[in-house]
């Protein structure tokens, strides 16, 4: 999975998105290959909740001409050189003048910030700090950005991969950041290559829904169209975003922090041996804000690695390819999987032998009492599991009893299936 | 404030106190300069549910005088010299005969032990275990007690300051100590001063009951005529006493554990920075076990700051001024108004825009986000408060999730109302 | 207690018990002088929930003769050399024909393992490591087991002991291994005596039940018959085995995790200042797994020693009466009866001055106030169990209030009733 996980990220590293435009929809387009979707596109000006579909941004060319003459901040070099959602403007700027446009980190000098003025009419440049202080202070800079800003539509895509019942699992990634790698490429990519791995599973229980949209207005603009059916039929759902670094996971839980999606996300983790930490529902994050805010309150949680404002490169030039491994980006996909496949087993299991315990030996399920240690550790599960399962605990209630991942049961219920015991 | 309190501490000071008699209502009128009273006497041998109220007690004059003729255990002086409650006495008394009625505490040998004998009749002196064996075993003591034990009244006093509700938040002290300061002088101190800066917040929410009255049997004749009124209508209570010692702050929970006056009392020590511990209820206090008699069951708490019987000095001669401290009593009173505070403050408010989050910028609330640095703390609490904002969490808890005091949501509050979030 | 105990073990101790036949039948017949038993026996071939009775198994003599003349694996001398419910044979064997039929513990080379193969025909014979292996490898072994296996019954017993109540306290052991003494003699002895103990009490509200079947089968047989009447009539129950050698005490929760067993099991535990340990349900257990069944999900654990599995000498001949110690037995009979006082008292009193607290020296019950000190410690808990004693807390929650254990008690309950306080 790797070697097409990074092949994927080059095709979508160039493209320059914003929350509406050609970018976004060329990247969709991209994950097509991967992931089949269905298309909304909302016109600007529509009103969503409290908020308005915004004018579609569009840019072909933006750059700085020196008075020495040296072309700079070009964004065919690096989209992040543009205030995201730059009006267009062309003209001559002293070095004062053209400083009030200008955003550095001084901080971290050899870094360019990632910015943006969606809901206020501006423009700016971005630049390394180290770069824009050592330039001449006298003279014109030429400058030029050829974008609109014009009315047109908000683009989101979704899957629905049916399952046997209409309980969801629900997948939401967002989709609206220039050249950045762990946040945000790695999102879109994770979300792309779990359906794959999905849809490979016989047989499902569940129905899942994969949502890619651009961050806030995006997802407000998915919620007034689908929110209200989601609500009724979401079991848990997980906001995918910085899965790619190759720091320790972190789950961030619902506001719940106890729905079926925080004990099995932190089930899954804590069985798995990876470091990971865990932390409660913020507002300080991405688009679980809305998904958890007070009207729909759903239980959405987001696994990551390293999480969004907690490292440095953090909406900065220097998240690129070199700060994400696509060793660490397939691990997160598997760790999603793995949730997956404890979601699918994860029922009230009634063993039909209720009093007393069933004699397994009869059904060839127990170990030879002449050899007492054949299979001791099995058979001993195999009891607990039928000692619990009295149709009210679900498996992985029963498996923490034993402090052990409920993935170990997946051969015991199925001879038990065999066997008539449940 | 301090200096006020020093005053009126040093005109309470020298007043002889008993659960009865006129010392109380001595320190009742001076107490009426900072906060109205309304006075209940109830009658001697009149039952409040399991108890009688005793005779009323006077003192004018008590001594002993040596057989070399030197006057001591004078009352005039010090009014612990006398037990509480001493029936008349006038005779001599050989040494050994005297001793039977003499108190003192062999371990704090300088120490005037503090005695009452409300319910047998009796009569004794207290002195310093030093001066009491230096005296001479030969010769004859003249005594003299001129008290008088007669049919009359038991003193309380209380005053209601009605809020826009009749929920109330119950301030109880007791009033029958002689000459000790942190048990008990702190406590009425305080309660009157706190009074004083309640009654100044506009507006009020709540109505807020301030009760002066003996301990236990004046507790309980109070509990006859208001307990089933205060029952139904109680949403916290507090004990006022030891308030004014420099040590750490002690909360002593209701039985409840986590009642209204728990949350909030253990929620703003917590959020002081000041030490303190918390305490489970238990029957070795003050009057807090008669509101949380079975029978009542108030959720009623008490802030201190070191509690009665920790500390050595208590119910002596040596809890006097040199003992407390008029800062510490003053922070003491600010401790309870940041507690009301946060009482008046602390509803179920609800997120008119409950279906994804708020526009922040249409309103003016979001910083801009070319800037993404300022002002971004309060930004955030105003999105948690408004993604938590949902009818049900109160301030407190919602204040919690994020580990910080509900009194920084002032602001926010009045805020949201402006826009017409809330 | 102690000799008593050590006389019963030393007559029980040479029978060769199974989970059927006469060596069962002679083991209750000796109990039968401590405790009145009820005996039911159960045919072969009786369905009983999913199980079978088995036939009935008797042995008279078993041995094997080495090629040298030496008699070994003598029955008469240690009846763990026949594997438990052997098929009869006669033979001559080589070394190595034999040595299928042969169980050794290399890892522990002089002991003698038990092995049992209730429901595989089969047969063979248990030996130390070390002496099996020393034996010539050439010429024939003859070998001789006479036993037999035919319909017949499998035996329990048991005695119920009336109170005032028909809730019921249960106690439950096993009676089915051969001479091993931890596990298992130490369980029947306990509980026989601990019958005696509660026999003494005058007045009690519970009605005890005392159950001696086979493990697993026999308990199953006992359920069939008797499993609806207990499910409906417990309130707690126990599984008494390992209680006699020295160690620390092991308490085995119940499914439920806090069932009335369960906490009064802890609570004495906790307060009886012996070192003890708590751990959770599992099925790797006895005929708690039966109690715990989904289809009863009785409040039944276990209160042991060394638990089972957790010493080397478990289920071999070194688990003799060199390991048990009769002090250890006596102590936990103790601890077993201590539980039993805690539920006769273990109410919920309702305190009659509910309103206010009593005035306890009109009543003679509170020191004087002249002596402060006079049984301080008394006093305060006399109030402290009539303020808590409001008919909903039961009087274990009340003493765990204080970290004290319920039996402090006692005599305060005498007290309150004489003076019509409860």
């Amino acid at each position: 999975m790797k070697e097409e996980l990074e092949k994927y990220f080059d095709r979508l590293w160039p493209i320059c998105r914003s929350i509406t435009g050609n970018g976004l929809r060329e990247s969709l387009k991209i994950l097509e290959e991967i992931i089949p979707l269905q298309w909304s596109e909302v016109p600007t000006g529509k009103s969503v909740f409290d908020w308005t579909i915004p004018k579609e941004w569009n840019i072909r060319e933006a750059w700085i001409i020196t008075p020495d003459g040296r072309k700079i901040a070009d964004f065919s070099i690096n989209n992040l050189h543009v205030v995201n959602y730059s009006v267009p403007i062309q003209g001559e700027f002293t070095w004062e003048e053209l400083n009030k446009h200008i955003h550095t980190i001084p901080e971290i000098p050899n870094a360019i910030p990632y910015i943006t003025s969606y809901y206020r009419e501006n423009w700016g440049f971005c630049l390394a700090h180290q770069e824009w202080i050592s330039l001449p202070k006298e003279g014109k800079y030429k400058v030029l950005i050829d974008s609109t800003l014009e009315e047109g539509n908000l683009t989101y895509a979704q899957c629905v991969l049916k399952g046997n019942t209409d309980r969801e699992i629900f997948f939401s990634t967002y989709l609206c950041h220039p050249s950045m790698a762990n946040n945000e490429l790695s999102g879109p990519l994770a979300t792309a290559f779990l359906y794959r791995m999905i849809a490979s599973i016989p047989n499902r229980k569940y129905t899942y829904r994969f949502l890619f949209a651009p961050e806030t207005v995006g997802v407000i603009a998915f919620l007034a169209e689908y929110g209200e059916y989601l609500k009724h039929h979401i079991d848990a759902g997980y906001v995918l975003t910085c899965c790619g670094d190759p720091g320790a996971f972190t789950y961030k839980r619902s506001k719940h922090r106890n729905s079926k999606a925080d004990i099995v996300a932190e089930h899954v983790l804590r069985h798995s041996q990876k470091k990971h930490s865990v932390i409660e529902f913020a507002v300080g994050g991405s688009d679980e804000r809305q998904y958890c805010s007070p009207g729909f309150n759903m239980p959405v949680g987001s696994l990551m690695r390293t999480m969004y404002q907690r490292y440095q490169e953090y909406h900065t030039s220097l998240d690129n390819k070199d700060f994400i491994s696509f060793a660490a980006l397939e691990e997160t996909v598997m760790m999603y999987f793995n949730m997956v496949r404890v979601f699918e087993m994860n029922d009230q299991y009634v063993n039909v032998i209720s009093h007393g315990e069933p004699q397994l030996g009869k059904r060839g399920l127990y170990p030879s009492s002449i050899n007492p240690v054949f299979n001791r550790e099995e058979t001993h599960r195999l009891l607990h599991f039928l000692s619990f399962a009295d149709g009210e605990k679900d498996l992985v209630e029963i498996a923490e009893w034993r402090n052990e991942s409920a993935l170990l049961y997946e051969n015991i219920i199925q001879d038990c299936r065999k066997a008539g015991l449940i």
